[in-house]
């Protein structure tokens, strides 16, 4: 058989799929952000003409779907796979989503490093040529996300400045191979592919405060990238951009603390490293510690920088999506709440 | 890039990944069942010395693992990735698992379609050299689902009789390439291998009745096995076996009576298909329309089925893990079932 593995937990794309296709849906408020001229398509109300913010949710996630389908310039009936997941209890909105794409699918669930994960898992399907094209995504909303782990949305729960505010978003991407190019789109000068991905372990440093989900995320991406590094023999300094997923402003501190205290540059790891959470937001929209969810790496990637990378502006981007893995009733079980972080490596070509 | 793709959904193995393990945990109920002697451990308890049945499942999953590691001959540092779910939400049970395991993690969800999802998934990963070796499986535990799906198990409710009994099951399997094969095992007579498989879609026939999930399922698992055999270009009598997840006793009728419209023999049906869920639990075990719940066909096949591999009572076997795509609140937003059934087919070489 061959073998693509590198390292201890990473793998190359032989063939480096490409990403030829992107969308993004956001609520309001993230619609108010530093990144909406990004955004495909900005809602002006959250329940999107639907009847629960769960159908809401489902819909951004599809029509994020057909966005990147339609700018990928192929049809519904040109893709092989979907891979996605949310946060929503069985995978509501991917499921439902699915249920109305009529394509073969592949559930995921990662929480918040979900996005990563469906486009890891995506790419190599890909890659080995079990498809020609994948669809992949994911999706959060605020409103599902808060009354699902935390309280009612109408209680108003004040929230400590820790808290980072979960995005109403939804990403997808398109990879396709080769064969499935669009005519006209092989040779352009800025094509975005895979290039190689390291599969999170599940890490728990011990942290119980679901308040402070960068700090029980932060050691899963800390493991993450220096593997990814180690593997693949590299510096942080080799990415134009390493990414990680939804630390928030406080998690994306301890992050740079943590890596320099595994001997990387200070000076390197900020000019190199950034997070999603604090990129969706601006400190002044009361978001306290910044974004989270699936929906907030998945909409700054598939649309702030993918299209950074379009543009040539980001010619190496690591993209690391992160989840926090408690359930609705771990904490309750007396559990900590374990961390995953998923890492792919994108290149312009 | 290569092509394994065949026809609409389908693909193939070029390399045939080698099922080098398998283990299996059940509860009480599934022990006293006609499938007793075909599993690892018996509960005498079904809280496994834990504190909750939640961290009861969780540790049900490991176990599985652990044997399935220890029957492969290989230790658990020669696993290079996990693939797991469960039902309850955001994966509690494969979640905690994978922490404990400390190896890198792939979190799936299709509902009681995961087993297939998860050796699918693994066996690509491992046969396009991703990975050596994918640990693969699947859970359920009758309290666990009960309360987050139905009722407080407490509350004795009483169940029509198309209701299907969750199974207090977990199954494990190891897939790898040769080169992880242990010294010895290479040239083994019966040596397993995944051949082919299908991804399933989301379908909805629009079943309403969360005590109908054999009919709600039922569609699905059609729609795959016929689109497996047409992408394949074979007859139902190509397998020794087609077994499907979870339809249950009545789901099974309603699969026969649809394949036969289809036009396929009801003979040929009858001789070469059965259901996990039928198997699991003899009738007059009180479990009503039979076995569900992801560790039914993770623990048939796990435990029944690769075993009759083994000795070459099975030289052909086609798993379809049936999913029913429901959230604890999708019923209550006047959403129908959606289902989803995936196909891998295994050999004996």
């Amino acid at each position: 058989m061959p073998n693509k593995k590198v390292g201890k937990q990473s793998l190359v794309f032989e063939n480096k799929p490409y990403i030829i296709g992107r969308g993004t849906v956001v609520g309001q408020k993230e619609g108010q952000g530093p990144l909406a001229s990004d955004f495909d398509i900005i809602l002006k109300d959250d329940m999107f003409g639907q009847k629960s913010w769960e159908k809401a949710e489902s819909k951004m996630l599809k029509e994020a779907m057909y966005k990147a389908i339609s700018r990928a310039g192929i049809s519904k009936e040109d893709i092989d796979v979907m891979l996605a997941g949310d946060l929503i209890n069985q995978l509501m909105s991917s499921s439902f989503a699915a249920r109305d794409m009529h394509i073969p699918f592949i559930g995921l669930y990662g929480a918040c490093s979900t996005m990563t994960e469906s486009l890891m898992v995506g790419s190599m399907l890909v890659d080995a040529g079990f498809v020609g094209s994948a669809l992949v995504g994911a999706s959060s909303h605020f409103c599902t996300a808060e009354r699902q782990f935390r309280t009612p949305v109408e209680h108003g729960n004040q929230r400590p400045p820790s808290a980072q505010w979960t995005a109403t978003a939804a990403g997808s991407a398109v990879v396709a191979s080769p064969a499935i190019l669009p005519r006209g789109m092989t040779g352009k000068p800025k094509m975005i592919r895979a290039e190689s991905a390291t599969i999170g372990k599940v890490i728990d440093a011990g942290v119980k405060d679901a308040n402070q989900m960068g700090a029980a995320m932060v050691p899963s991406a800390v493991d993450t990238l220096l593997n990814h590094l180690e593997d693949l023999g590299r510096d942080i300094e080799y990415y134009d951009l390493v990414v990680t997923g939804d630390l928030g402003f406080i998690g994306k501190e301890m992050m740079i603390d943590l890596l320099a205290g595994a001997g990387l540059s200070k000076a390197a790891i900020k000019e190199h490293y950034n997070d999603c959470g604090t990129m969706l937001f601006s400190k002044d929209q009361d978001v306290h510690s910044g974004g989270s969810g699936c929906g907030c790496s998945a909409s700054v990637f598939c649309g702030h920088l993918l299209k950074r990378m379009e543009q040539g502006k980001i010619k190496r981007l690591l993209l690391m999506s992160t989840g926090a893995l408690l359930s609705t009733i771990s904490p309750f079980q007396g559990e900590s709440i374990p961390g995953i972080t998923h890492a792919v490596s994108l290149e312009v070509e």
